[in-house]
Order: structure tokens, then sequence, then C-alpha cells
């Protein structure tokens, strides 16, 4: 497949768009489009070619999360947080561990999820049977449920080490709670999870953390929160592209030209041909700071072991503006297209406001006047942000 | 009750407030919403005291509607039809039928709502035995599904007379389709409604539509429409209010600081504050304006049938300036104080997102682009609006 | 002039606007414009008729501030502080200093002004001879070198007292510096001004700052500093309602339609007029935002000495609200109407810009983010603004 | 200076940020800027190394625009402009003629400028001596009074023919009218410019302009209008950037900490970094889209003879949404930074208001919402903007 990611991710995204807003409204858990992700090729984007990958690198992945998320954000979102999971495996320590999840991810098609909502009390570990016993609950484990793999981080109840490994997520004691039921995001399966005595050897744990961002690595590891940061921007914009895309199949063959427009159709009322232009010039504009950011993050991890402080925070800011544009774009967007369709396009029939809940939800993730205080500090003095699970 | 309305009115938003998310969930017919609308009092509000009712006037319509809908926006939106419809039988030349109308609406503790959607093919009268028979159907026919009585539109099929009258909503032949089916205002009943062979007295007709502008009366009857802008106005403007009321008691109470913030509570968070602040303003300042537009309306319905077409084009104006005003203010605070929330807002179970599901609905109501035009048509040029069913 | 104060604006207003691009382009001091202030009557708008003035009230004093404002920005300005100077000094208990300089204003139609800049260090004040020596040097003294008397603040060297007293602004050792070289507010006299031993009888002293907010009197001497924040949004609001008189005047007389508009006149595209329609409605609503705040603050004044403080803070928070509104409106207004007029109105003989240096200059007063806090805080919590020279 | 274009186009911006103040406030003639652009020997970078150029290509000179327009934002523009008026040459099929211009660039340090205002009456070529004569008069002739060489556009009295051609700028009978007095831009010497009797020999003139869209080299000819319509672009970008560079300077050195914020410092107000921030990461995402659009024509430019109209029609929709986002950033940003440097900063000796002077100019150069429809219309319906003098 590869070079033909995109078209891929197309595939994919008209298969998703077909019956999108009939699947938001059912709600069920995203197994289906789990089967989807798995047919499409893609969950094995980054994965090299010699492992029976598509090699593609970081722009392509970014690139195919945003065309998924315009034809279904969730899915999307899922797509998105499947290339993080297994690639921050790579940010560790430990090469072989890399190659093995890799190479089974390509032989057993497999799901990438996560665990590790920094604002949840942690998960605890108990050395255990040369490996260790994991118990605890977390809250907004997007995907666990239908995942085959999660990268899951906990703190040892002995030492206080942070440790983050991988989990067979159906392995005994594993729970998902299912409880998710939220505005948007829908097929995001972002309920919680509970860990009861859940065993981990020794062979699948990838690290630590580092005791301070000076420590050997750090700076390196510390890509991984700036990668979701992006991630969800690009979330962001693809939303909002699906909600440009949708509303102008509707307009063009459904809505009415206004009575007192004095024009004959939609299409050419100034104010929706208008309309049209300034969010999608708007929503342009996003994609392609978020390009930019994607390709800044692409250099500091190309960087490798190299990578300083000061490039990493670049690339921080380069992501946090972008995700300043996106979450104002998509909020805008998806709200504002209902006056490009007219009044008898929100019979929930037609679903159109899945894009603004979708956007509403997933751009509260953290709160984006914080990303704007990065951006403008570091612009005042060139100080860069602080390495947190957020920034 | 004198001068307790607005006391009747918060009792009753309080009562409505409750379980408003429950209730929009429910999606029911609101028919134990219009009992509770009639043990209030407010439904004779504008009826005179010496037929038994308030006596109040226009601005405590205007007031009573927001401050209910700010609990609830359909029912302060069916209230404010209400007043509509039983006030604009007053603009026709027919006194002992308003007269009636009033006594009865006291008597029998009714509801009005109204069958006029401009957009529709007219509903056609046949002359009748001492009356006429009314077929067709009309979409849009807001709260008439749980109503007492209607006020038509419908145009004589020999004559191409239109024709405005009353009609008790439970007649032979009313039939409510109950498909309304929509992203906001739920509870409105705004379903469509098929007349068929329903019989109307002449003694219930209300009379004709003039022939135009300059037709004796032709200026005094085309304030219904503006006064329609205006209520629905006010409805954009209580929403933004219960959205603001109800966001701030949960910033209060459930809103954890952000880790990064350094302020141990959300009501410390700088952003926090001043993104209230920003909101609040906004929207105090289109009640402002709704307040001066309903001034307005009030000074030329006073004039009577000495009303200029000049005098009821400045409060034309000044009740899209409003509706542009506050359209744009609803929309965006609903939208926007999910940011003052926070993430965990987004559970359904708070059901947050129906205020922006209400103005975004509402708003769309006619495009609000044509009323900025009539706004800067007359700032430019002294020109007035035509009067439609829209302005 | 009873009842005629609003003619008398209006004529000041007209003929300000005929020469405002010009004189403000020469930039002298506002010598002549003051002698037109008091040839207008308007100086003694708020002195009691039975002391020879107009006898009207806070309400009028807000309204003819803001007619002269959309004229002229900074002759608004001067006026608006000379009925805030001479207004205050009613808030000290010097009943018979009040009676005196209200007679003399009008026997003299004298032209008031004030030096309290907060943000400098205060001025001195030595006891000399039956009163006082004042020395220092003040930055931001608006008017202080085109007014007959000054209302002053400094500190008692000895006991640490801050006084407010009434000075000549021709006294001995008074030295305006005529430094005001911003890039608005050009005609106001905002230069500095130096204290070279002025001396200060003790029947010229209003009287001390309360020790804190609950010692006597001190509530109703805070109403001082909110009445300034809400004559300063009457300005802004003024400026924008100028900027769009100014330019609709222009658009329909000068701007040419645009080559691809497909229509032939300006006044006929319809981006000019939702454009137009657009600042209009949000001008208005900022007006009667600032209308309701003018209410709100004359009802704390009526209140007298029994005002309470909870009843100031309601007003300093209707006042803060406006301002927020007004100092979006005004900035956003006075920009854009450039884009509705027409690249050629850039031409510096219009001199169109001066609407938004007077906006940009005059709403950096003190920054609008802590409004917006204000607002929110009380919004939140119930939380009155603490009483400062800016709250 | 291969590959040190950026560099020179730094240390030249450097230069010009020193006294851009300055020289704006003496606003006259560019006459030692230009020498300043020779000095950097950016005004060869479009010229093939084997010419004695930079051999550099379209984004270069794209961004050796914006980063000496960031500096001074009317030196910017005359770069620009001379880059697109040596550029225009090749789209014409006159080789030898292109050869001859760019050699004789190199050896005579040429500046070029241009006169082609499609809104004025077009210069009329009459035949003459192996050439034609050319009179007339046109407006905003955008640097040709200090220009070396011109690109003019003018009819043929006798076939109606439009040409185009090189002039000398020195010629007998041109004569620039020194008249441009506007608001902004004030260095760029947009003056209108007279021709009387001046004389073009046949080898100068480089072709005529197409019958319609479908003639051979018509879509080529037509990308002049869009890359004009990018350059500006560009300098809007280069404006906001400029802005919140100084305007940080300031906050950084002398703005002070708000009395009621709490911080002591103006780098620590969280208003004034998230203020920056949110301005910051917009002006970002409006130069990434601007990189992408100067991608865009690049490759419609690259395409030579083969341009399709549908490429070229992309191209000018990826502009036309560039220059929409452009526009909106670079007037709010411009206004805006003022909130974040202080009352202070508005003496006018800081000159700050230059950014949104040039910013306001020249954005008006055509109006934002027809180029809004463009997108909107290509988004609805596919369709590409006609071929004109602005898109």
């Amino acid at each position: 497949m590869t070079d033909n990611w995109r078209k891929a991710a197309e595939r994919l995204a008209a298969t998703l768009r077909d019956d999108a807003a009939e699947r938001d409204r059912r709600g069920a858990e995203p197994v289906g489009e789990v089967h989807l992700l798995r047919d499409s090729g893609l969950l094995t984007l980054l994965v090299p070619t010699e492992l029976g990958g598509q090699g593609a690198g970081w722009l392509a992945a970014n690139t195919a999360t945003r065309v998924v998320a315009a034809a279904d954000a969730s899915i999307g979102h899922l797509l998105g947080y499947h290339y993080l999971q297994l690639w921050r495996t790579e940010l560790f320590d430990r090469p072989e561990l890399v190659d093995r999840v890799r190479r089974d991810t390509v032989a057993g098609r497999w799901f990438w999820a996560g665990v590790s909502n920094p604002l949840d009390a942690d998960l605890r570990l108990a050395p255990a049977n040369g490996g260790f016993r994991v118990d605890g609950r977390k809250s907004f484990a997007t995907g666990a449920s239908v995942a085959d793999r999660l990268v899951v981080s906990a703190t040892r109840t002995d030492t206080g080490e942070k440790l983050t490994f991988v989990v067979d997520a159906h392995a005994d004691g594993v729970h998902p709670l299912g409880d998710w039921d939220n505005l948007g995001q829908r097929l995001t399966a972002s309920g919680g999870i509970v860990f009861d005595g859940v065993h981990v050897p020794d062979e699948d744990v990838l690290g630590g953390q580092p005791a301070d961002e000076s420590a050997p690595g750090a700076v390196r590891l510390s890509l991984a929160a700036i990668a979701f940061q992006l991630m969800l921007s690009q979330v962001y914009v693809g939303t909002a592209e699906g909600a440009l895309t949708e509303a102008a199949g509707y307009t063009r063959t459904r809505t009415r030209a206004w009575a007192l427009s004095g024009v004959d159709s939609a299409v050419a009322d100034p104010y929706v041909l208008a309309g049209y232009g300034e969010l999608v010039a708007r929503t342009r504009a996003a994609g392609a700071l978020n390009d930019a950011a994607a390709a800044a993050l692409g250099a500091a991890v190309d960087r490798g072991g190299d990578l300083t402080a000061a490039e990493r925070g670049e690339a921080a800011v380069a992501i946090s503006a972008a995700k300043v544009v996106a979450t104002s774009v998509a909020n805008e967007v998806t709200s504002t297209v209902f006056e490009l369709v007219g009044a008898r396009a929100t019979a929930n029939k037609h679903g159109f406001d899945r894009f603004w809940r979708n956007a509403r939800t997933l751009t509260l993730h953290d709160p984006v006047a914080y990303k704007a205080r990065e951006v403008g500090a570091h612009f005042l003095t060139g100080e860069h942000p602080a390495h947190t699970g957020y920034s």
C-alpha cells in the first residue's frame, strides 16, 4: 500500500461518511469501526516497511487522522491515538520491545489505545512474579474498550517510580466501564477503566518517567504530550472540514433561496457565498498551521537523542499555536454552518449538530486559554512550555 | 396579580428550571408545561383588568417571555407566541370579537397558538354555511397541538382574498402532525398541521390582508410581523441568560481549577472570570437593546390608527437591530460557556447543550444577514423595511 | 433653555462636525472649542435652575456628552469631564462650597477640569496661611490648560491625609506643560501639569478621602470613580456613532460600486448594506447598555447618603459591563467602517482615521480585561468591585 | 549571495526597522529606501544565476517581501511589486526582451514598478515612429516615481488592442504627480502619473491581452493578477508580524503591570500573555496559509504553457483564501496590540499606529468580501474566479 495511504484514508472516510449521522445517533461501541480501521490498512502506517508496515512518516499519520476525522471525528480520534500510542513506545529505550509490538501489530492487526489521564489519581503498581500487579481506576480511557493493546502508566507503590508499560486489553482484570455518555465524540469509547490485579511481566515495561527535564532521554520522552496535543488539533481541523463538506452538500441540493434575497438559488445568495468563503478560508488557515506544526514535530522527532530542550520547546509552541487556532475555528465553523444550510437543516434526521458536539466536547480536553498563554509567554520572553501531561 | 407578574414569571421560571434538562431529554408534547402556564396566571397578562386580566403592557409581556425563556426556551417561546396571537386580534377591526376572545381566554384559561408559516402554500378557504371551510397543510405550527385556540390565515379560493380568523384547536378536522423532531426548541410542539374541512363561522373571522401598504389599517396590521420578530429576539436573549446562569452554578460548585492555573478554585481563574465578564456584558447589551426595541414597538402600538408608515419603519429597524445582536450573542454565549465549565460538563446528564441547540435552531427562523441588511439600508438611505411576513 | 439641552447639544455637534477633521489635523489647544461649549449653554446643564442652571439630570449629561462626542470625541470628552468635576463636588460634605462654585460657574461661564491621575505620585500639600501650599507634578490632566477651575487631589505631607479641593486654573504656580502629543483625543489638552507653590485657602477644600470603604460618606464619595468610567464609555459610543455617520455620508455620495459587484451603486451592494447593519446594530446595543448604566448610576446618586455598598456595587458592575461592550464596539466600528467607504477614503484630506485614533487612545484609559473580570467575578460570586480610582 | 537571500532580507529589515517610525512620520519619497533595496542585492533575487541574479524561486520572493514588510510595510510593498513587474514580463512571449531586461536589471541595479490601475480609464497608445506614443493619466502608480523601469498597459486607439510594454521611468513625458497623501503605506510613492507623448519603441512591447480566457497563453498571462493579490497578502502578514514584534519589545521594556493585576510585571499579566498568544497564533496561521498559497502559485507558474484554467483556478482560490485570512488578521492584530502595550504607548513619538494605518490602507486595495465570495463559490460549486485585474 506504500504511497497509497492517502487513498486508503479517503476510501475509509467515504465509507464512514455514509452512515456517520446514523452511527452517531446509535452511539454503540465502535467495534465495527475498529474493524474498518483494521481493514483499511491504516493501522500500520507508521510501521517500517521491513516489519510489514507502510513506512510512512509523521505527516502522513497526521494527514490520515484529519482525513478520517472529517468524515467521523470519533474514528479520526481513535486512529490518531492509535498512532500515538504505538509510536510513543519508541521514545523509551526498549528497541526489542518496540520491535516486537510493531511486528505483532502487523501480524495481529492490532488496534492500540492508552490509559493515562493525568488529572486522575495514578494507577498502582506492585512488584509480583517477575513483573507487576496493576490496580486502580482511570477515567477517559479513549478507545481502551475496543483496543487490542494498551499503553498504560502507573506508579510503583514501593519506590514511587512512574512506569509505562504495554498490556493486553483483554487481560484478566481489565474492566472497561462503558460509562462514556457525553455530548460529542460519542463513538470514541472514552469511558473509564478499572484494573483489578492485572499482571504485567517485566518484558512489557517500557520504562520510567525521568526525574526531571534534564535527565537523559527526558526531552525525547516529553514529545509524547505535545504529539497528543497536535493530534487533537488535527481532529479539530478535520471536524471543521467535515462540517463544511456536509453543509455544502446540503446547501447545494436542499437549501431554498431566501424569500427576500432576490436570487433563485441558495448558491447564488451573496451572504451564503461569502459566509462559506470566510469559514473555508479560516479552516484552511488552521489546516496550514497544523501542517506546519506537524512538520515542526516531525523535525523534532527526527533529531532522536540529540533533541534539545529548546528545539522541543519550539515544536511545543508551534503545536500550541496550531491548537489555539484550530479550537476557535472548529467551534465557530461547526456552529456557523447552520446559517448556511437554513432552518430545515435542524431536523434531527440530518444530524448536523454532531460536528459542533464533537468539536465542543473535544476542544475542552484542556483549556485553550492556557495554550494561548504559552504562545504569548514564548513570544514575549522566549520561555518554553513546561513539560507536563498537557504541554 | 396586578404588579405581580414579574414574581409570577420568576416563580414559573424556577419551577421550569428544576427539571428543564430532563424534560428536554424526554421531548414530550408540552402538555404539562402549558398547564403550568395556565396556573401561573401569565396567560392573561395583556388582557385588560376590567375583563379579568392583568392589564399589563407590552414591555411586561416581553419581559415575562424572556424570564421564562431563560429557564426553558421552548416554554418562553410558547408564552411569547401566545401573547402575540391573542394581541394581534386587536389589529383587525373587530372589537366585539376581540372582546369575546379576551373574556373567554380569562374564563377558559385559554392558551393560544397560530398557523401562518409564510413560506408554505396558503391554506384554502371555501365559503360554506355562513362561514368557511378550511383545508390544507402548514408546517412549523408552533404550539398548535397543545393550544386551545388558534389564529390562522388562509386564502379564499373564490376571491383570492387572504383572511385571518380564530378557530378552536380541537375542532373537527384539525390534525396536528406531531412531526417536530428538530435539534432545539424541542418542547415547542412546532410540527405541521392539517386542516381537513374545518368549519369557521363568519363571526370568527378577524379580517383580510390589505391590498397594499397604503390601504387603511394596513400599517397597523403590519405590526404583527415585527412583533413576532421581537418576541423571537427576546427568547434568544433569554436563552443566553439561562445558559450563563446554569454555567455559573456549575463553575461555582463543580469546575476544578485548571492544573496549570496556579489558583485553587475555578472562580479565581483569570480567564474564567474575564470569560464570564465578556459574555455577561454582551448579553446585557443584547437585553438592553431588546428593551429599547420593545419600547419602540410599544410606542408604535400606542399610536393606534394614527401610526404612520415611517413610525412603523423606525420600530421595525429597532427590532431588526435587536435581533441581529441577540442572534449573535445567543449563539456565541451558549457555545462559549462550555469553556467556562470545562470538559466534565459535557456529560449528557447535565444537558448543557440544550441552550446552544435552542439558540441555534430558533435563530435560523429567518436569515439574520437580511436583518442586518435592513438595518444598514435604513442607516444609509433612510429606507424602511418592506412589510412582509418577516419584516 | 430648559428642555432644550438636546437641541443645544445637537447644534453644537453640527458646528463641531463641520471642521472636525481640520481641527484635529491642526491639533491646537481647544481654546475655541471651550468657547463654543460656553456659548452652547451646556456647561450649566446639571446646575439647579434656582441657581441659574438647566436643572437637568444625570442622563441628560450623559446624552449631551455622547451627542457632542459623536461630532468630536475630544470635545465630548472635555464636556463629560466638566460635568463630572463640577458634580463630584456634591459628593463631599461642603454644601456652601458646592453652592458657591455652582453660582460662580453660571456667572463666570466656568469650564471645569481636574487633576488626579491615580497612577502618578501624589501632589504634596503643606499647611500654609489658612490653607495649603500645593507642589508636584501630574500627567494626563485632561482639559486643565483650558479650564477656569480645577478639582485637584493631593496628600498632606504632615498627616498623610488625601484632600480634594478646587483651585483657580490660572492661579500663580499652576503650569500646564502642553506636552500632550498622542495618537488620538488630540484636542483634549491632556498633557501634564506642574503645581509650584500654589496656594489653596481652607474654604476651597472639599474634604478628605475616607480611611476605608466603611467610613461615613465613603460609599457616596466612591461614586466619582465609576461616574468617570461611565463618561468614558459614553465617549466611546459617541465615537462609534460619529464614525458611522461620517462613513455613511461618504458611502452615499462618493463610494463607487465595486467593479465585480453587479450593482451600480455602493448603497446597493449587499456586503456594504449588511456591513453597516452589523455595525449599527452593535453600536445601538452599546448605546442601550450605556443608557441602562447611566440610569443605574443615576439611581445610586439619587439615594444620597442612604446609598449602600451593595447598591453602589451593582451600579459599578452595570458601568463595567457597558464599558466592556463600548470598548469593543468603538474599536471595531472605527476600523471596520473603512471597508464600507473603500480605498479612496484613506486619503488624508478626509481624516477618517481620527475616529479610530480617538477610540484606540481613549479605550486604553485602563485595561478592559480587568473590567470584564469585575463583571465576571460579580456574576459568579456576587462580589462587588473594590473602590479604587478605576472601579 | 546564493542561499543568503534570507540573511540579506533580515539585514535590510533590521536597517529599516531602526528608523521606520521616523521615516514614516517624515513621509518623504522613498528614494533612500530604494537605494537600500539596491544595495541589499534583493532586487535580482528572481533573476537566473547565469544572468547574474540569485536564481531563487517564487517562495523566496514571497518570503523576502514578508520579512521586509514586517520592518517597513511600504518598502516590503515596493519590493514585492518590483518582483512582480519584472517577473510578469516572462508571461508574455518575448524571451529576448525578458532576457534583455533581466540582464539590464542586474547591470543597472534597476528597481521596477508598474502602471495599471484597472479602475481608471486606459492610457492611450497611438502608433508612431516604429513604436507608439503613450498619453493619459493613471492613479495609484505605486513606486513609479522612484523606479528605473515601468511595466505599463495601454490601449491602442486605432485597433482597441490592449498592450503591455516596458518603459524608462525617466523618459521624456513621464510625469509622476507626487500626490500620494494617504493614511498608510506612506512611503510607497503611490501617487498618480501622467504620460504625455511618451515614446515606446516596438521592441519594448511585451504583447497584447488575449481576447478571452481560452486564447493561447491567456491562462498563463492571467497569473499576474493573482500573483499581485498574493504579494499584497504577504505584506498584510508582514505588517501583523511587525506590529507584534514592536509591541512585544515595548511590553517587555516599558509597559507597567496594571495596578489591579496583582503581578509585578506586564509580562506576567495573564491577559497580556494570552492576548499575545491569540494574536501570534492567528498571525502564524495567516502566514502558513500564505506559504501554502505561494506554493500553489509556484506550482502553477512551473507548469508553464501547460497550465490549465482549472489549475490556475485552484491557485487563485488558494490565494483568495489566504488574502481573506490575512486581511482580517492584519487589521485585528495591528489595532489590538495597543491593548498589550497600554495607554502610554499611544504617544506619537512611538509611532505605533503606523502598523494599523498600513494594514488598514493596503487591505482596502480591493474589497475582501468579494474574495470571500470567490472562495465560497468555489467550495460550493467548483466555480473558479473570473480572470480580471483583481482575480
